[in-house]
């Protein structure tokens, strides 16, 4: 069978199980979260036993520690690939719950219900823990998946996926609920974001050559994650030590994920007094500042800032300083080189909140709080499949709700239109 | 200029004056709207002398009459763009309204706002008037639009995109919120859909080939508003009288349209009561009926079904019917056939009901009531762009608040990240 057709079977079965997840209760899919929980559990050596392949061919073929680290499954990794399915099953079924209900003056019903997207096709890198922790949100919401992992994962992707269906399948999981793309040849990836009819979204998950790859090539939708090229920007009304801390946070907490700072903005009144300050801290964290001509004559020693600065998302404890004249100048900034995903204003300033808010177009955007906020669990939707840097659809983290779409339900006694 | 450096431009402008599109207030959009439909009527000598070069224009080419009848800008037609522009200013405008607020443990207040969704390309087909009535809708929500309509209305899409502009700019309007691609380079359109960061969503309208060309190149995300392939299936507990009259209206009300029904499927214990008397209403409409072999038992006069016309959207005179054993049946027949737009059924029984509602997979589902009523106006919504066929951001009739996204902004005291 060619590839084409392989794939067409694929999405064909995983259509199939889509219809049959949708019909099952929320009781018995956390029934089933258990059971896959419990397989990981009984499984670890077996799954253990393959990663270790993944890993010796990852040395043979001379990864870098970091990346053979992402790869490896540690038995804490394996605990909170378990854990990660249970807290899934205690979260609340977004399925069924209805969005809106209303009457209309012939007496129709209308509700707006929430259901399952259908299939979901998964493409993602290194770690081979994302087999499970999207198997386990996309499941919960009803949704068939259809995975893709990285070449370098495929021994530890496979028996994950194996382990978690036939763990789910005691418990009543449709069979080819989940599915993995075995074969390394890239095409299958072309082939799975073009199954229109079968593949109703495609999520990459991974770095900006994976996610352009994927975009370039699809006929289905995409929702990217794409990168995080954080602001924060210290107005002239800003409380000072308030703004230290939040930059600190922003930019020291974690650097390198998404919702970390990459560049700060601070207005041109405040910047001599608090540059200086900014900069003592800066310096006890090990971070390099880089500045624009009107930031290195307050920061002597911060390297010179270039229109690359602007643009990057370091990911490291690197730090780009611009002086601006008014919050305009910051806002237009941020659209400008942003990512539309994180923004933060430091001010006591209603005028400026109000503009900020309103104008920055970004998926969150922060009065007074660090931009390290972004996140599902600390917005408080229990667990993310990522954050969403589209704007269509899913905007800033998706948790179940956004796996999910909606119909219409509209109850009739046999009205027909005049 | 190159046509892809000129469609920058283009998408340069309709961002710029999408941020200023998204500070105005719901009272001054109003203003401007008014100021669009004044314009409009005050320029319709003007529009008409317009269209008279794109009719001859369409008889030297010859189009068909049908074709030229949708071109021409009657005195009527110019009316209703009027009336369309004026029934927008008085809907809701939901940008700024709140979906979401909640509070988390760390004292973040977290506001889940709606928001203008940025660029939107309408890429549509002969109609003039899309041109004034999507521009209504699109600016309502603040949204900046760039028009690329058929070749054949250029001179009236060209005339009608200018007076709602500089109408509209007289109340103050940003420059650029409308612009028309004129060139009918084929190209432009591919250009348009591939601008990721400056169109944020394309709306195809049209014909199947301009949707799926559309869809092909796009690299940005597309909403479809594709065919209507749409059921009904008369269950045995039907109540027989009701479903004679929602089938009658669901094929004959106005067969021409995307939710009018195609195929009638009827369980196979009430077909030898039901289909003699629907055989009977159908020749009184002049409805062709094709059957499948049990349908012809019953209705011997029946053109036989093929393959093909299970997958037929006829938009005419037209019904094929197929008698099911069940409505497990009926809802494969759907699921696989259909178009995933506007299905009912027609029964008394609860469980079939619950069956059908539950996974008939379709964007809206009818209980006991005629398909003819997926509709923006007839869903209470005021106004639609469309009817969406896919699965992502928005499904079924297409209002203001579809035109929308939102972003979280989140209101702090200095939290920052533990």
């Amino acid at each position: 069978m060619s590839l084409h057709d392989e794939m067409l079977v694929m999405g064909d079965r995983a259509v199939v199980a889509s219809r049959a997840l949708a019909g099952l209760t929320s009781r018995k899919k956390n029934a089933i979260l258990e059971a896959m929980a419990n397989e990981l559990d009984d499984r670890r050596t077996d799954i253990q036993a393959e990663n270790v392949k993944d890993m010796q061919a990852g040395r043979e073929a001379g990864l870098t520690d970091a990346l053979l680290d992402r790869l490896e499954l540690t038995d804490a990794r394996i605990d909170a690939m378990i854990k990660g399915l249970r807290d899934v099953a205690v979260l609340k079924d977004p399925v069924g719950t209805k969005i809106a209900r209303w009457m209309r003056p012939n007496g129709l019903e209308i509700l707006k219900m929430r259901v399952p997207i259908g299939v979901i096709a998964i493409i993602y890198e290194s770690r081979p823990n994302v087999t499970a922790d999207a198997t386990g949100l996309c499941f919960k919401t009803s949704n068939a998946v259809i995975l893709r992992g990285g070449r370098e994962a495929v021994y530890s992707n496979r028996i994950i996926a194996d382990v978690l269906q036939s763990g789910g399948e005691r418990k009543g999981l449709p069979p080819h609920s989940i599915q993995l793309v075995e074969t390394t040849d890239r095409d299958a990836v072309r082939e799975l974001v073009q199954m229109v009819g079968r593949v109703d979204l495609a999520i990459p998950r991974g770095g900006e050559g994976l996610i352009n790859a994927v975009t370039e090539m699809a006929r289905v939708p995409v929702i990217k994650h794409y990168k995080g090229v954080c602001h924060t920007y210290v107005d002239e009304a800003a409380d000072l030590d308030m703004a230290l801390n939040i930059a600190e946070n922003a930019k020291c907490q974690r650097p390198g994920v998404c919702n970390a700072m990459e560049t700060l903005l601070v207005h041109e009144k405040i910047a001599p007094e608090f540059l200086p300050r900014l900069g003592e801290r800066m310096k006890k964290a090990n971070v390099e500042v880089r500045g624009d001509e009107a930031a290195r004559a307050i920061l002597p020693d911060a390297v010179p800032a270039t229109e690359e600065d602007w643009h990057a998302e370091y990911l490291d404890l690197i730090l780009a300083i611009r002086v601006v004249p008014d919050t305009a100048h910051a806002i237009d900034h941020i659209n400008h080189y942003g990512s539309h995903h994180s923004d933060a204003i430091v001010t006591a300033s209603e005028t400026a909140q109000k503009a900020f808010r309103q104008k920055v177009d970004s998926a969150t955007v922060y009065i007074n709080a660090s931009t390290r906020f972004t996140d599902g669990a600390e917005f408080g939707m229990g667990a993310e499949i990522g954050i969403s840097t589209d704007k269509l659809h899913a905007r800033g983290p998706m948790g179940l709700e956004e796996l999910t779409t909606y119909k219409y339900v509209i109850l009739g006694e046999g009205q027909i239109r005049e």
